[in-house]
Protein backbone atom coordinates (compact mmCIF):
# COMPACT_ATOMS: atom_id res chain seq x y z
CA UNK A 1 0.00 0.00 0.00
CA UNK A 2 0.91 3.53 -0.74
CA UNK A 3 2.03 5.59 1.84
CA UNK A 4 -1.05 7.29 3.01
CA UNK A 5 -0.93 11.19 3.85
CA UNK A 6 -2.34 13.02 6.79
CA UNK A 7 -5.83 14.53 6.08
CA UNK A 8 -7.51 17.54 8.15
CA UNK A 9 -10.69 17.01 8.32
CA UNK A 10 -13.61 19.46 9.12
CA UNK A 11 -17.29 18.64 10.36
CA UNK A 12 -19.62 21.33 10.11
CA UNK A 13 -22.40 21.92 12.59
CA UNK A 14 -24.79 23.81 11.58
CA UNK A 15 -28.87 24.82 11.61
CA UNK A 16 -30.46 23.38 8.13
CA UNK A 17 -34.36 25.91 7.75
CA UNK A 18 -36.50 23.22 7.09
CA UNK A 19 -37.71 23.36 3.26
CA UNK A 20 -35.49 25.31 2.11
CA UNK A 21 -32.89 23.74 0.13
CA UNK A 22 -32.03 26.71 -2.01
CA UNK A 23 -30.82 28.72 1.78
CA UNK A 24 -29.88 26.03 3.17
CA UNK A 25 -26.87 25.12 0.29
CA UNK A 26 -26.15 29.20 0.36
CA UNK A 27 -25.30 28.18 4.34
CA UNK A 28 -23.31 24.96 3.62
CA UNK A 29 -21.53 26.75 0.83
CA UNK A 30 -20.74 29.54 3.45
CA UNK A 31 -18.84 27.04 5.56
CA UNK A 32 -17.59 24.60 3.59
CA UNK A 33 -15.69 27.26 2.00
CA UNK A 34 -14.49 28.90 5.90
CA UNK A 35 -13.52 24.47 6.27
CA UNK A 36 -11.69 24.88 3.45
CA UNK A 37 -9.58 28.28 4.25
CA UNK A 38 -8.66 26.61 7.47
CA UNK A 39 -7.14 23.52 5.62
CA UNK A 40 -9.74 21.04 5.81
CA UNK A 41 -9.22 18.30 2.84
CA UNK A 42 -12.41 16.39 4.06
CA UNK A 43 -15.42 18.36 5.20
CA UNK A 44 -18.34 16.66 6.62
CA UNK A 45 -21.98 18.19 6.66
CA UNK A 46 -25.08 17.31 8.95
CA UNK A 47 -27.93 14.23 8.03
CA UNK A 48 -30.23 16.02 5.82
CA UNK A 49 -28.58 19.19 5.50
CA UNK A 50 -30.12 20.36 2.14
CA UNK A 51 -33.69 19.74 3.42
CA UNK A 52 -33.91 20.27 7.17
CA UNK A 53 -35.14 16.43 9.10
CA UNK A 54 -38.48 17.19 10.50
CA UNK A 55 -41.03 15.63 6.84
CA UNK A 56 -44.89 15.85 8.45
CA UNK A 57 -46.14 14.22 4.83
CA UNK A 58 -44.98 12.79 2.04
CA UNK A 59 -45.48 15.55 -0.03
CA UNK A 60 -43.49 17.36 1.39
CA UNK A 61 -41.03 14.74 0.49
CA UNK A 62 -41.61 14.67 -2.73
CA UNK A 63 -41.09 18.22 -3.03
CA UNK A 64 -37.78 18.44 -1.18
CA UNK A 65 -35.55 15.04 -2.14
CA UNK A 66 -33.34 15.40 -5.15
CA UNK A 67 -31.69 12.69 -7.35
CA UNK A 68 -28.29 11.88 -6.31
CA UNK A 69 -25.51 12.92 -8.01
CA UNK A 70 -27.68 14.70 -10.60
CA UNK A 71 -30.23 16.69 -8.24
CA UNK A 72 -29.52 20.16 -7.54
CA UNK A 73 -28.13 20.02 -4.31
CA UNK A 74 -25.86 17.14 -5.44
CA UNK A 75 -24.38 18.75 -8.25
CA UNK A 76 -23.97 22.07 -6.06
CA UNK A 77 -21.41 19.97 -3.74
CA UNK A 78 -19.99 18.30 -6.24
CA UNK A 79 -18.79 21.34 -8.26
CA UNK A 80 -17.47 22.69 -5.01
CA UNK A 81 -15.11 20.38 -4.56
CA UNK A 82 -14.21 20.30 -7.75
CA UNK A 83 -13.42 24.27 -6.88
CA UNK A 84 -12.13 23.78 -3.75
CA UNK A 85 -9.54 20.43 -3.98
CA UNK A 86 -11.41 19.04 -1.63
CA UNK A 87 -13.61 15.77 -0.72
CA UNK A 88 -17.23 16.72 0.94
CA UNK A 89 -19.73 13.76 2.82
CA UNK A 90 -23.09 15.26 3.39
CA UNK A 91 -26.41 14.04 4.48
CA UNK A 92 -29.44 14.91 1.36
CA UNK A 93 -32.77 13.45 1.05
CA UNK A 94 -32.66 11.27 -2.02
CA UNK A 95 -35.13 10.42 -4.85
CA UNK A 96 -34.84 7.72 -6.62
CA UNK A 97 -37.49 5.95 -9.02
CA UNK A 98 -40.10 7.02 -7.37
CA UNK A 99 -38.89 6.75 -3.58
CA UNK A 100 -37.07 8.78 -1.28
CA UNK A 101 -33.99 7.66 0.79
CA UNK A 102 -32.25 9.73 4.18
CA UNK A 103 -29.02 9.20 2.20
CA UNK A 104 -24.88 10.48 2.06
CA UNK A 105 -23.03 11.54 -0.74
CA UNK A 106 -18.94 11.65 -0.59
CA UNK A 107 -17.60 13.47 -3.50
CA UNK A 108 -14.52 14.92 -4.04
CA UNK A 109 -11.88 16.81 -6.72
CA UNK A 110 -12.47 13.58 -9.21
CA UNK A 111 -16.40 14.43 -8.73
CA UNK A 112 -18.79 11.94 -7.36
CA UNK A 113 -17.29 9.02 -5.49
CA UNK A 114 -20.88 7.43 -4.06
CA UNK A 115 -23.73 7.32 -1.97
CA UNK A 116 -24.96 5.69 0.97
CA UNK A 117 -28.82 5.51 1.95
CA UNK A 118 -29.61 4.74 5.87
CA UNK A 119 -29.80 1.33 6.51
CA UNK A 120 -31.28 2.15 10.25
CA UNK A 121 -34.52 4.71 10.07
CA UNK A 122 -35.35 6.44 12.99
CA UNK A 123 -38.90 6.84 14.65
CA UNK A 124 -41.54 9.00 12.07
CA UNK A 125 -38.83 8.82 9.14
CA UNK A 126 -40.06 5.32 8.46
CA UNK A 127 -43.47 7.06 7.44
CA UNK A 128 -40.87 9.12 4.78
CA UNK A 129 -38.18 7.23 3.68
CA UNK A 130 -37.03 3.94 2.11
CA UNK A 131 -34.43 1.62 4.45
CA UNK A 132 -31.36 1.71 2.88
CA UNK A 133 -30.76 -0.94 0.03
CA UNK A 134 -26.79 0.01 -0.61
CA UNK A 135 -25.43 -1.63 2.14
CA UNK A 136 -22.20 -0.49 4.05
CA UNK A 137 -19.84 0.85 1.11
CA UNK A 138 -16.33 1.77 2.08
CA UNK A 139 -14.56 3.85 -1.19
CA UNK A 140 -11.00 4.02 -1.60
CA UNK A 141 -9.68 7.62 -2.48
CA UNK A 142 -6.33 8.95 -2.42
CA UNK A 143 -7.46 10.67 0.86
CA UNK A 144 -7.83 6.89 2.93
CA UNK A 145 -10.85 4.34 2.98
CA UNK A 146 -13.99 6.30 3.25
CA UNK A 147 -17.27 4.84 5.17
CA UNK A 148 -20.68 6.21 6.00
CA UNK A 149 -22.98 6.41 8.28
CA UNK A 150 -26.13 7.94 9.32
CA UNK A 151 -27.18 8.92 12.82
CA UNK A 152 -29.35 6.13 14.13
CA UNK A 153 -27.01 3.52 12.15
CA UNK A 154 -24.79 4.18 15.00
CA UNK A 155 -26.34 2.26 17.38
CA UNK A 156 -25.87 -0.53 15.71
CA UNK A 157 -21.78 -1.90 16.71
CA UNK A 158 -21.93 -4.04 13.29
CA UNK A 159 -22.42 -0.88 11.55
CA UNK A 160 -18.58 -0.63 12.62
CA UNK A 161 -17.67 -3.64 12.38
CA UNK A 162 -18.73 -4.08 8.72
CA UNK A 163 -17.31 -0.82 7.92
CA UNK A 164 -13.68 -2.18 9.30
CA UNK A 165 -13.94 -5.34 7.97
CA UNK A 166 -14.46 -3.68 4.41
CA UNK A 167 -11.05 -1.45 5.34
CA UNK A 168 -12.60 1.63 6.64
CA UNK A 169 -10.62 4.23 7.99
CA UNK A 170 -12.31 6.90 8.39
CA UNK A 171 -16.49 6.70 9.15
CA UNK A 172 -18.11 10.23 8.01
CA UNK A 173 -21.12 10.38 10.57
CA UNK A 174 -23.86 13.10 9.29
CA UNK A 175 -26.48 13.01 11.95
CA UNK A 176 -29.09 15.02 13.57
CA UNK A 177 -28.85 13.13 17.09
CA UNK A 178 -32.24 13.82 19.23
CA UNK A 179 -32.21 13.72 22.85
CA UNK A 180 -32.27 10.10 24.43
CA UNK A 181 -34.83 9.08 26.69
CA UNK A 182 -33.75 9.06 30.29
CA UNK A 183 -30.52 11.65 28.88
CA UNK A 184 -29.40 14.14 31.58
CA UNK A 185 -28.47 16.96 29.33
CA UNK A 186 -25.97 17.60 32.01
CA UNK A 187 -24.03 14.91 30.88
CA UNK A 188 -22.31 13.45 27.92
CA UNK A 189 -24.74 12.77 25.51
CA UNK A 190 -24.82 8.47 24.68
CA UNK A 191 -24.07 9.65 20.73
CA UNK A 192 -21.16 10.32 22.29
CA UNK A 193 -20.27 7.55 24.07
CA UNK A 194 -21.49 5.33 21.45
CA UNK A 195 -18.96 6.67 18.71
CA UNK A 196 -16.34 6.84 21.33
CA UNK A 197 -16.93 2.99 21.74
CA UNK A 198 -17.13 2.48 18.05
CA UNK A 199 -13.97 4.25 16.81
CA UNK A 200 -11.98 2.41 20.11
CA UNK A 201 -13.04 -1.19 19.41
CA UNK A 202 -12.58 -0.67 15.62
CA UNK A 203 -9.46 1.40 15.55
CA UNK A 204 -11.36 3.76 12.60
CA UNK A 205 -11.26 7.99 12.71
CA UNK A 206 -14.66 8.91 13.04
CA UNK A 207 -15.88 11.93 12.02
CA UNK A 208 -19.66 13.14 13.47
CA UNK A 209 -21.17 16.45 11.86
CA UNK A 210 -24.84 17.15 13.67
CA UNK A 211 -27.22 19.87 13.86
CA UNK A 212 -28.16 22.14 16.27
CA UNK A 213 -31.81 23.92 16.73
CA UNK A 214 -35.05 23.14 17.24
CA UNK A 215 -37.56 22.05 14.31
CA UNK A 216 -41.05 21.73 14.34
CA UNK A 217 -40.92 21.46 18.04
CA UNK A 218 -37.99 18.81 17.59
CA UNK A 219 -34.75 19.87 19.69
CA UNK A 220 -31.21 18.73 18.35
CA UNK A 221 -27.95 18.12 20.32
CA UNK A 222 -25.17 19.41 19.12
CA UNK A 223 -21.72 18.26 20.19
CA UNK A 224 -20.25 16.86 16.90
CA UNK A 225 -17.35 15.07 17.05
CA UNK A 226 -13.90 14.14 15.78
CA UNK A 227 -12.08 11.07 17.03
CA UNK A 228 -9.18 9.37 17.15
CA UNK A 229 -8.53 5.87 16.60
CA UNK A 230 -8.12 5.17 20.24
CA UNK A 231 -12.08 6.66 20.84
CA UNK A 232 -10.32 10.01 22.22
CA UNK A 233 -12.21 13.23 20.86
CA UNK A 234 -9.60 14.82 18.48
CA UNK A 235 -11.97 17.67 18.33
CA UNK A 236 -15.17 18.47 20.00
CA UNK A 237 -17.87 17.94 21.52
CA UNK A 238 -18.74 20.91 19.89
CA UNK A 239 -21.61 22.98 22.11
CA UNK A 240 -25.36 21.82 22.23
CA UNK A 241 -26.92 24.38 20.57
CA UNK A 242 -24.36 27.45 18.84
CA UNK A 243 -22.94 26.35 15.05
CA UNK A 244 -19.66 24.94 15.38
CA UNK A 245 -16.81 24.09 12.93
CA UNK A 246 -14.45 21.15 13.88
CA UNK A 247 -10.88 20.97 12.96
CA UNK A 248 -8.68 17.77 13.50
CA UNK A 249 -5.58 16.22 11.59
CA UNK A 250 -5.79 12.49 10.95
CA UNK A 251 -3.22 10.04 9.97
CA UNK A 252 -4.80 6.92 7.99
CA UNK A 253 -0.85 5.78 7.57
CA UNK A 254 -0.75 5.19 11.53
CA UNK A 255 -3.70 2.87 12.41
CA UNK A 256 -1.95 -0.23 11.99
CA UNK A 257 0.25 0.97 14.89
CA UNK A 258 -2.67 2.55 16.48
CA UNK A 259 -4.37 -1.29 16.58
CA UNK A 260 -1.87 -2.96 18.16
CA UNK A 261 -2.50 -2.10 21.73
CA UNK A 262 1.02 -3.94 23.05
CA UNK A 263 3.12 -6.45 22.28
CA UNK A 264 0.23 -8.99 22.70
CA UNK A 265 -3.16 -7.70 21.33
CA UNK A 266 -4.40 -6.30 18.46
CA UNK A 267 -7.88 -4.79 18.70
CA UNK A 268 -8.86 -6.30 15.39
CA UNK A 269 -7.05 -9.58 15.86
CA UNK A 270 -7.87 -10.37 19.06
CA UNK A 271 -11.24 -11.26 17.98
CA UNK A 272 -12.85 -14.76 18.69
CA UNK A 273 -14.41 -15.31 15.36
CA UNK A 274 -14.42 -18.58 16.07
CA UNK A 275 -16.53 -18.12 19.34
CA UNK A 276 -19.03 -15.22 16.85
CA UNK A 277 -18.01 -15.28 13.50
CA UNK B 1 -42.41 -16.19 31.00
CA UNK B 2 -43.09 -15.59 34.59
CA UNK B 3 -43.33 -12.13 35.89
CA UNK B 4 -39.10 -11.35 36.72
CA UNK B 5 -39.10 -10.17 40.50
CA UNK B 6 -36.49 -6.81 41.08
CA UNK B 7 -32.98 -7.54 41.94
CA UNK B 8 -30.58 -5.89 44.16
CA UNK B 9 -27.08 -5.79 42.26
CA UNK B 10 -24.04 -5.17 44.36
CA UNK B 11 -20.41 -4.34 42.93
CA UNK B 12 -17.64 -4.80 45.26
CA UNK B 13 -14.56 -2.75 44.46
CA UNK B 14 -11.46 -3.70 46.64
CA UNK B 15 -7.87 -4.20 46.81
CA UNK B 16 -6.90 -8.18 46.81
CA UNK B 17 -3.32 -9.13 47.75
CA UNK B 18 -1.03 -10.80 44.81
CA UNK B 19 -0.65 -14.66 45.76
CA UNK B 20 -2.53 -14.50 49.47
CA UNK B 21 -5.88 -16.47 48.14
CA UNK B 22 -7.06 -17.25 52.38
CA UNK B 23 -6.52 -13.44 53.02
CA UNK B 24 -8.36 -12.46 49.51
CA UNK B 25 -11.55 -15.00 50.27
CA UNK B 26 -10.88 -13.53 53.99
CA UNK B 27 -12.00 -10.29 52.50
CA UNK B 28 -13.93 -10.92 49.85
CA UNK B 29 -16.55 -12.73 52.86
CA UNK B 30 -16.48 -9.67 54.43
CA UNK B 31 -17.64 -7.46 51.72
CA UNK B 32 -19.83 -9.79 50.54
CA UNK B 33 -21.91 -9.82 53.84
CA UNK B 34 -21.74 -6.13 53.92
CA UNK B 35 -23.15 -6.25 50.32
CA UNK B 36 -26.20 -8.52 51.59
CA UNK B 37 -26.79 -6.92 54.68
CA UNK B 38 -27.27 -3.84 52.55
CA UNK B 39 -30.47 -6.03 50.71
CA UNK B 40 -27.79 -7.25 47.68
CA UNK B 41 -28.97 -10.36 45.91
CA UNK B 42 -26.48 -10.83 43.54
CA UNK B 43 -23.09 -9.64 44.18
CA UNK B 44 -20.09 -9.45 41.84
CA UNK B 45 -16.88 -9.06 42.28
CA UNK B 46 -13.53 -8.43 40.52
CA UNK B 47 -11.16 -10.27 37.83
CA UNK B 48 -8.83 -12.62 39.42
CA UNK B 49 -10.16 -11.94 42.65
CA UNK B 50 -8.84 -14.56 44.75
CA UNK B 51 -5.40 -14.89 43.38
CA UNK B 52 -4.31 -11.30 42.76
CA UNK B 53 -3.45 -10.34 38.61
CA UNK B 54 0.65 -9.67 38.09
CA UNK B 55 1.45 -13.37 37.48
CA UNK B 56 5.15 -13.21 36.89
CA UNK B 57 5.68 -17.30 36.52
CA UNK B 58 4.34 -20.22 35.42
CA UNK B 59 4.89 -21.96 38.70
CA UNK B 60 3.00 -18.68 40.23
CA UNK B 61 -0.06 -19.89 38.21
CA UNK B 62 0.27 -23.73 39.12
CA UNK B 63 0.53 -22.77 43.07
CA UNK B 64 -2.64 -20.45 43.26
CA UNK B 65 -5.14 -21.16 40.72
CA UNK B 66 -7.17 -23.94 41.83
CA UNK B 67 -10.57 -25.81 40.19
CA UNK B 68 -13.93 -24.55 39.71
CA UNK B 69 -16.09 -25.83 41.56
CA UNK B 70 -14.55 -28.12 43.91
CA UNK B 71 -11.66 -26.34 45.11
CA UNK B 72 -11.22 -24.03 48.11
CA UNK B 73 -12.05 -20.40 46.29
CA UNK B 74 -15.04 -21.75 44.30
CA UNK B 75 -16.51 -23.69 47.46
CA UNK B 76 -15.98 -21.25 50.14
CA UNK B 77 -18.40 -18.60 47.96
CA UNK B 78 -20.61 -21.91 47.16
CA UNK B 79 -20.97 -21.94 50.80
CA UNK B 80 -21.48 -18.38 51.38
CA UNK B 81 -23.76 -18.39 48.73
CA UNK B 82 -26.11 -21.02 50.10
CA UNK B 83 -25.89 -19.60 53.56
CA UNK B 84 -26.81 -15.93 52.62
CA UNK B 85 -29.21 -17.22 49.67
CA UNK B 86 -27.49 -14.89 47.35
CA UNK B 87 -26.18 -14.90 44.15
CA UNK B 88 -22.37 -14.48 43.69
CA UNK B 89 -20.28 -13.66 40.58
CA UNK B 90 -16.55 -13.88 41.38
CA UNK B 91 -13.38 -13.85 38.88
CA UNK B 92 -11.09 -16.62 39.88
CA UNK B 93 -7.65 -18.21 38.60
CA UNK B 94 -8.96 -21.81 37.61
CA UNK B 95 -6.71 -24.90 37.68
CA UNK B 96 -8.69 -27.86 35.17
CA UNK B 97 -6.82 -30.69 34.03
CA UNK B 98 -3.25 -29.46 33.83
CA UNK B 99 -4.29 -25.66 32.41
CA UNK B 100 -5.12 -22.57 33.43
CA UNK B 101 -8.07 -20.18 32.72
CA UNK B 102 -8.66 -16.59 33.81
CA UNK B 103 -12.62 -17.62 34.71
CA UNK B 104 -16.02 -16.15 36.78
CA UNK B 105 -18.18 -18.52 38.54
CA UNK B 106 -21.95 -18.30 39.09
CA UNK B 107 -23.02 -19.39 41.86
CA UNK B 108 -26.32 -18.98 44.42
CA UNK B 109 -28.59 -20.30 47.30
CA UNK B 110 -28.85 -23.64 44.74
CA UNK B 111 -25.38 -24.07 44.99
CA UNK B 112 -22.81 -23.83 41.53
CA UNK B 113 -24.24 -22.37 39.01
CA UNK B 114 -21.41 -22.37 35.86
CA UNK B 115 -18.57 -21.30 35.19
CA UNK B 116 -16.89 -19.08 32.25
CA UNK B 117 -13.82 -18.59 30.87
CA UNK B 118 -11.95 -15.10 29.30
CA UNK B 119 -11.97 -15.35 25.75
CA UNK B 120 -10.11 -12.46 25.17
CA UNK B 121 -6.75 -12.24 26.91
CA UNK B 122 -4.52 -9.17 28.08
CA UNK B 123 -1.18 -8.65 27.31
CA UNK B 124 0.85 -10.92 29.63
CA UNK B 125 -2.06 -13.10 30.67
CA UNK B 126 -1.50 -14.67 27.49
CA UNK B 127 1.64 -15.90 28.84
CA UNK B 128 -0.12 -17.69 32.18
CA UNK B 129 -3.68 -18.37 30.73
CA UNK B 130 -5.28 -20.66 28.03
CA UNK B 131 -7.92 -18.64 26.48
CA UNK B 132 -11.44 -19.62 27.02
CA UNK B 133 -13.36 -22.82 25.19
CA UNK B 134 -16.53 -22.04 27.25
CA UNK B 135 -17.93 -20.07 24.49
CA UNK B 136 -20.21 -17.29 26.72
CA UNK B 137 -22.84 -19.52 27.85
CA UNK B 138 -25.86 -17.82 29.62
CA UNK B 139 -27.64 -18.80 33.04
CA UNK B 140 -31.37 -19.07 34.15
CA UNK B 141 -32.15 -18.54 37.01
CA UNK B 142 -34.63 -17.02 39.35
CA UNK B 143 -33.27 -13.76 39.40
CA UNK B 144 -32.81 -13.71 35.79
CA UNK B 145 -30.77 -14.50 32.71
CA UNK B 146 -27.13 -13.74 33.22
CA UNK B 147 -23.99 -13.73 31.38
CA UNK B 148 -20.39 -13.00 32.49
CA UNK B 149 -17.37 -11.36 30.55
CA UNK B 150 -14.31 -10.15 31.64
CA UNK B 151 -12.22 -7.31 31.07
CA UNK B 152 -10.80 -7.02 27.89
CA UNK B 153 -13.99 -9.42 26.52
CA UNK B 154 -15.95 -5.94 27.04
CA UNK B 155 -13.47 -4.40 24.28
CA UNK B 156 -15.33 -6.29 21.79
CA UNK B 157 -19.13 -5.48 20.60
CA UNK B 158 -19.64 -9.26 20.04
CA UNK B 159 -18.91 -10.49 23.53
CA UNK B 160 -22.27 -8.47 24.58
CA UNK B 161 -24.15 -9.11 20.75
CA UNK B 162 -23.92 -12.87 21.75
CA UNK B 163 -24.85 -12.63 25.27
CA UNK B 164 -27.97 -10.63 24.38
CA UNK B 165 -28.89 -13.11 21.63
CA UNK B 166 -28.19 -15.95 24.30
CA UNK B 167 -31.04 -14.01 26.13
CA UNK B 168 -28.80 -12.41 28.63
CA UNK B 169 -30.32 -9.67 31.09
CA UNK B 170 -27.51 -9.31 33.50
CA UNK B 171 -24.14 -9.09 32.08
CA UNK B 172 -21.92 -9.32 35.36
CA UNK B 173 -18.43 -8.17 34.41
CA UNK B 174 -15.38 -8.91 36.64
CA UNK B 175 -12.95 -6.94 35.84
CA UNK B 176 -9.27 -5.74 36.47
CA UNK B 177 -9.33 -2.69 34.17
CA UNK B 178 -5.74 -0.91 33.65
CA UNK B 179 -5.21 2.77 32.15
CA UNK B 180 -5.43 2.53 28.31
CA UNK B 181 -2.78 4.48 26.35
CA UNK B 182 -3.33 7.83 26.19
CA UNK B 183 -6.17 8.12 28.55
CA UNK B 184 -6.49 11.40 30.20
CA UNK B 185 -6.70 10.37 34.04
CA UNK B 186 -9.01 13.44 34.52
CA UNK B 187 -11.91 12.12 32.28
CA UNK B 188 -14.15 9.61 32.09
CA UNK B 189 -12.59 5.59 31.73
CA UNK B 190 -13.10 4.41 28.00
CA UNK B 191 -13.85 1.44 29.95
CA UNK B 192 -16.97 3.16 31.11
CA UNK B 193 -17.65 4.17 27.67
CA UNK B 194 -17.38 0.60 26.36
CA UNK B 195 -20.18 -0.41 28.89
CA UNK B 196 -22.48 2.34 28.59
CA UNK B 197 -22.38 1.68 24.98
CA UNK B 198 -23.04 -1.82 24.95
CA UNK B 199 -25.71 -1.98 27.78
CA UNK B 200 -27.54 0.92 25.56
CA UNK B 201 -27.15 -0.72 22.03
CA UNK B 202 -28.00 -4.28 23.65
CA UNK B 203 -30.81 -3.31 26.38
CA UNK B 204 -28.99 -4.88 29.15
CA UNK B 205 -27.89 -4.59 33.09
CA UNK B 206 -24.35 -4.79 32.97
CA UNK B 207 -22.44 -4.57 36.75
CA UNK B 208 -19.03 -4.03 36.31
CA UNK B 209 -16.81 -5.18 39.03
CA UNK B 210 -12.90 -3.65 39.07
CA UNK B 211 -10.01 -3.81 41.72
CA UNK B 212 -8.52 -1.23 42.95
CA UNK B 213 -4.57 -0.61 44.29
CA UNK B 214 -1.22 -0.95 42.53
CA UNK B 215 0.50 -4.30 41.89
CA UNK B 216 4.10 -5.24 41.21
CA UNK B 217 3.73 -1.49 39.79
CA UNK B 218 0.47 -1.91 37.34
CA UNK B 219 -1.76 0.24 38.69
CA UNK B 220 -5.84 -0.60 38.41
CA UNK B 221 -8.34 2.37 37.69
CA UNK B 222 -11.26 1.40 39.84
CA UNK B 223 -14.65 3.07 38.60
CA UNK B 224 -16.67 -0.35 38.99
CA UNK B 225 -20.01 0.77 37.30
CA UNK B 226 -23.64 -0.82 37.37
CA UNK B 227 -25.90 0.32 33.86
CA UNK B 228 -29.58 0.64 33.52
CA UNK B 229 -30.40 -1.03 30.09
CA UNK B 230 -30.68 2.18 29.07
CA UNK B 231 -26.60 2.72 29.22
CA UNK B 232 -26.94 5.43 32.02
CA UNK B 233 -25.43 4.73 35.27
CA UNK B 234 -27.68 3.15 38.13
CA UNK B 235 -24.18 3.28 40.38
CA UNK B 236 -21.30 4.93 40.68
CA UNK B 237 -18.89 4.79 38.42
CA UNK B 238 -16.89 4.18 41.98
CA UNK B 239 -13.75 5.99 43.32
CA UNK B 240 -10.23 5.70 40.96
CA UNK B 241 -8.05 4.48 43.77
CA UNK B 242 -10.43 3.68 47.69
CA UNK B 243 -12.64 0.51 47.30
CA UNK B 244 -16.23 0.96 47.25
CA UNK B 245 -19.33 -1.56 47.42
CA UNK B 246 -22.15 0.03 44.57
CA UNK B 247 -25.76 -0.80 44.98
CA UNK B 248 -28.17 -0.61 42.80
CA UNK B 249 -31.88 -2.42 42.07
CA UNK B 250 -32.82 -3.59 38.35
CA UNK B 251 -35.62 -5.28 36.55
CA UNK B 252 -35.09 -7.59 34.17
CA UNK B 253 -38.95 -7.78 34.18
CA UNK B 254 -39.17 -4.30 32.26
CA UNK B 255 -35.86 -4.84 29.67
CA UNK B 256 -38.76 -5.50 26.93
CA UNK B 257 -39.90 -2.05 27.28
CA UNK B 258 -36.74 -0.28 27.75
CA UNK B 259 -35.48 -2.38 24.62
CA UNK B 260 -38.75 -0.11 22.42
CA UNK B 261 -37.21 3.16 22.08
CA UNK B 262 -40.20 4.77 20.53
CA UNK B 263 -43.64 3.45 18.34
CA UNK B 264 -41.11 2.08 15.46
CA UNK B 265 -38.03 1.25 16.84
CA UNK B 266 -37.02 -1.42 18.60
CA UNK B 267 -32.81 -1.60 19.67
CA UNK B 268 -32.80 -5.46 19.22
CA UNK B 269 -35.45 -6.02 16.93
CA UNK B 270 -34.23 -2.78 14.09
CA UNK B 271 -30.80 -4.73 13.46
CA UNK B 272 -30.56 -5.14 9.60
CA UNK B 273 -29.66 -8.93 9.54
CA UNK B 274 -30.41 -8.76 6.13
CA UNK B 275 -26.87 -6.39 5.71
CA UNK B 276 -24.52 -7.82 8.46
CA UNK B 277 -25.94 -11.03 9.64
Amino acid sequence: MAERPDITLACIQYEPLFGDPDRNLDAMEDRIRTAHDRGAGLIVLPELADSGYVFESPEETARLARPIPDGESAARLIALAWELGVYIVSGLAEAAEGVFYNSAMLCGPEGFIGAYRKLHLWNRETLFFKPGNLGLPVFDTPIGRIGMAICYDGWFPETFRTLTAAGAEIVCVPTNWVPMPDQDPGVEAMANALHKAAAHSNGIYIACADRVGTERGQPFIGQSLILDATGWPLAGPAPRTDEAILIARVSPGALAEKRQLNEFNNILGDRRTDVYG
